[in-house]
């Protein structure tokens, strides 16, 4: 977002980030479906039922609107997946972690892949900003795991020796790879694979059998 | 690509074989670099230094050629790398093939992400004759890496409740979320952790302790 773009977001009323918000929210549908090569700023408008002069209002160009959509996929999946993302603090967690990420590409019929994931594949080469911000949004992702793993290492549940720091990356790249191999495949057995690799691994560092 | 066109190529005289096999090379490389989309036939007839009716002999249209660079691609990561793939089947030489990765992603500086994927993100939801050609590579990807694993168990260096199979998938999970990782985050840290928790995963169901 530029200088003018971001000092007008935090002067906005009510109405005007209720705007802003459905301009992001359809062009992040309109990205997740087509990409961003593909999602012209007349779709949008039509998508959101707004004016093209409304969008150049609050993003100055197709560079901000985009970066608005990567903070907003951000915010999906690291607050809307709160409830189990941030309580991943116990074997129970990951597993129910594990079974509403693979749930959820049933539902999704394994189309689309990661939000954030497909955005990095089309812009990473492209746009520094876009890449940039990405890259951060998997290290909140993998803090978001880390968290977890320390909160079970420091209430005896793994031992100290476990890295919570390597054992979330590596289950964030699991994560990643299996929705990989799941858009190419149509199927969720090298998520689940991946996924439940990860989760045997940490086992061994835990303190008891369970 | 087209009955014609495969007839085509089994037809072809040597010369016909190297002009084909310029203008797919060029093509990959191009649509690594810029993506499917974002590489025109002019842009692979420049590339290649041929004439855009050479390629029109050779590729009906554009989803042919694609699926030629599929092909490609899928030779040089599964033929390639066999050296490497062909002998996943002991623990030296899977962390020889963990280093050799990692090394390919230090040489090009994470850029470009792995060459199937980056097709599969932007070809999955458009193209289901790209996806399923993708979709196969993987599963010949996942094949070579569960070959070695099984030779592992076959040979005592495993033990023989190893699930080759779903260890084989969970590597390549690890692999390509790695990669994913790497592209946007421009260092090799996850992708090295996703393959070290692997290869962690598979020594705990070694026979003997290393």
């Amino acid at each position: 977002m530029s200088e003018t773009a971001a000092a007008a977001t935090t002067r906005l009323t009510a109405r005007g980030l209720a705007t802003r918000e459905r301009i992001v929210t359809a062009a992040a549908q309109l990205m997740f479906e087509r990409g961003v090569a593909g999602t012209s700023t007349p779709d949008v408008r039509d998508a959101a039922g707004v004016s093209s002069s409304q969008i150049y209002h609050y993003f100055a160009d197709k560079g901000a609107l985009t970066r608005a959509v990567i903070e907003l996929q951000t915010t999906r999946i690291i607050g809307g997946q709160s409830e189990l993302l941030s309580r991943l603090d116990s074997f129970a967690a990951l597993r129910a972690w594990r079974d509403a990420i693979v749930g959820i590409q049933h539902d999704l019929q394994c189309q689309g892949g990661c939000p954030l994931a497909t955005l990095s594949g089309e812009l990473a080469e492209h746009d520094a900003a876009a890449r940039a911000a990405i890259a951060r949004s998997f290290t909140l992702w993998a803090e978001a795991i880390r968290n977890g793993l320390q909160h079970m290492i420091e209430h005896g549940v793994l031992r100290e020796d476990a890295d919570a720091h390597h054992l979330s990356l590596a289950i964030l790249a699991a994560l990643q790879g299996g929705l990989v191999l799941a858009q190419a495949q149509r199927n969720t057995e090298g998520l689940e694979a991946g996924l439940d690799a990860m989760i045997e691994l940490v086992e061994h560092y835990a303190t008891a059998r369970k």
